[in-house]
């Protein structure tokens, strides 16, 4: 087992949203996003059967890609196959952990 | 694509940790754990070729199952194999994601 301190982990860039691959394995990718307000992780979307989710530990914004944007906060859990358009933009600063099973 | 508001999920029960499997497909299983003071999800373990990953959302307390119990608290994310013993014991009332993939 290894613990990861996500809050230690964090980084903001004024260029582009910051990410690190806290985990990465054959059954389980986890990544931590930091968006500083008004940054996205473009909509986009993999034709493969996998699933993602994308929760919100800090934070507001929206979950993109789908017919309207989804409003998220700290606590807000969106869960898509990965073949479905999905994306983020921040309204605060946003810490966001994604995880993909299996990773692609 | 679904969302589900964690916050708005989240049940405290007194006699025992209370859980929801916000998310269960062949892919992945989420599921969020509520504890109250106290509570603990017993070590446990499973013979099987699967992971798994607890992310501390709020409260402080303990993982534990390994040699010594690691503080946890929010932010803290530990993954382990499902085969080797795991558990969360609560200090504070906590709210914990905890994501299987593949589930078993």
């Amino acid at each position: 087992m290894k613990k990861i301190e996500l809050e230690e982990v964090a980084k903001f860039k004024k260029d582009k949203y910051w990410l690190d691959f806290v985990h990465d394995s054959y059954n389980m990718r986890l990544i931590l996003f930091c968006f500083e307000p008004g940054q996205e992780l473009p909509v986009h979307s993999h034709d493969v059967d996998s699933e993602v989710f994308l929760c919100v530990l800090e934070g507001e914004g929206s979950f993109i890609g789908g017919e309207k944007d989804i409003p998220a906060k700290r606590g807000s859990l969106l869960v898509s196959p990965v073949s479905e358009p999905h994306g983020i933009r921040a309204k605060t600063r946003m810490k966001v952990l994604v995880g993909i099973a299996p990773p692609i």
